[in-house]
């Protein structure tokens, strides 16, 4: 049965993968520019999905279920990879990505880029 | 106080992200073709990193705390752009990524890849 | 005074990569593993221009000439490393586009894709 | 029978390119944002080929016929799609090149790079 994002630590995951990779002995494979490279082809197969789509076909992936289904494998190879290069660093996933939100927060006050997508973006603040 | 990947459930990492784009308002720019690119944009930033470098040296990083410091801010903008997808396509990554290792485990057996990357790979099962 | 695309033979442009790359000795960094990735980092930053912009905006490129002039640099980045790569493997481009384009006029026959941007796209033929 | 390099200029391989796009009227496809998006794809389909290799085996792929015919084929789908893009925004690829050429000879002077790849690399210069 599976279970859920909500019930799901990151850890967990990290620890599947990590077995996964151990029981193939392809640690020797998994430096962190093999992995890098392999995360980057995984995003490349993700882009097929919506290379020749306008932005509003791309929204309606989501209500195609053979479609989510495909998108929703390359998401979860992409995630693979991203897990096995922060186990093969050590490092913590749910902490860099909270102290990057705090960054962001600070890069992208919500006053200044309300509706506007960076700050190359010459819309008005909404 | 930063709480770890064993704490943290997906799900609120997603919540997390979810809130950040909402009070932006930048749903609209989320479509999933924008997000995929975006994510694209950040896993090369991540390459930067080991461009250069030789195979050892990339697993080198994991002794220098500086480097180190600089890639896990990466990977917390390459796992923020997929939680961002996901968010928006309506995908459970963690129900996604077992059922993507189990078919990896049939794709992959261990009596047939121990050792071996892949099946171009010429290498004898170790 | 500047040669434009009607005067200049590939050659020439592969031979002036070639001088560039040994007055620095940095054949010793263009291992066709590292060229290839930063032929993708490259990418990644012509792709920064377009990603938060719709179809018909990344069509306006073309009348802004401080934006079309930072993407003609990022493109010959990418012409760069794609002239690196071929050098370091003794490939002829030219001899290549030309084979793979009788390939790819074989797989996408006008009648069957004029209009249609590949087989799974559903719209009928003009 | 081909023409190699030396015989062909770059504006040769454009028409080409133009013409098999008009052909199938693919120019409505053929925006900036989303050849860009290909040619990232088509550069991760490069990098498939390198992607558990060393640097040295890498190399290798120079003198193995087949790996070599399929790499050659690669790049010329990333050289055709870096074509349709100064097409589409009517760059001149030479005239781009020789010019981020000169930028980058004053950007990495041979008496202090000569065999460092970059700023940060910490050898001294040979």
């Amino acid at each position: 049965m599976d279970r859920t994002d909500a019930e799901t630590p990151l850890a967990e995951l990290k620890a599947n993968m990590q077995r996964f990779v151990e029981e193939r002995n392809w640690q020797q494979f998994h430096s962190p520019k093999n992995i890098c490279m392999a995360l980057a082809i995984e995003v490349a197969e993700l882009m097929e999905h919506f290379q020749w789509l306008t932005l509003e076909e791309s929204r309606d992936i989501a209500r195609q279920p053979d479609k989510l289904a495909a998108v929703a494998e390359e998401i979860a190879d992409v995630f693979g990879y991203t897990l096995a290069l922060a186990n093969e660093l050590g490092i913590d996933i749910a902490t860099s990505v909270r102290r990057k939100m705090v960054k962001n927060a600070i890069k992208y006050p919500v006053e200044q880029y309300r509706g506007r997508y960076g700050p190359e973006d010459q819309r008005a603040v909404e």
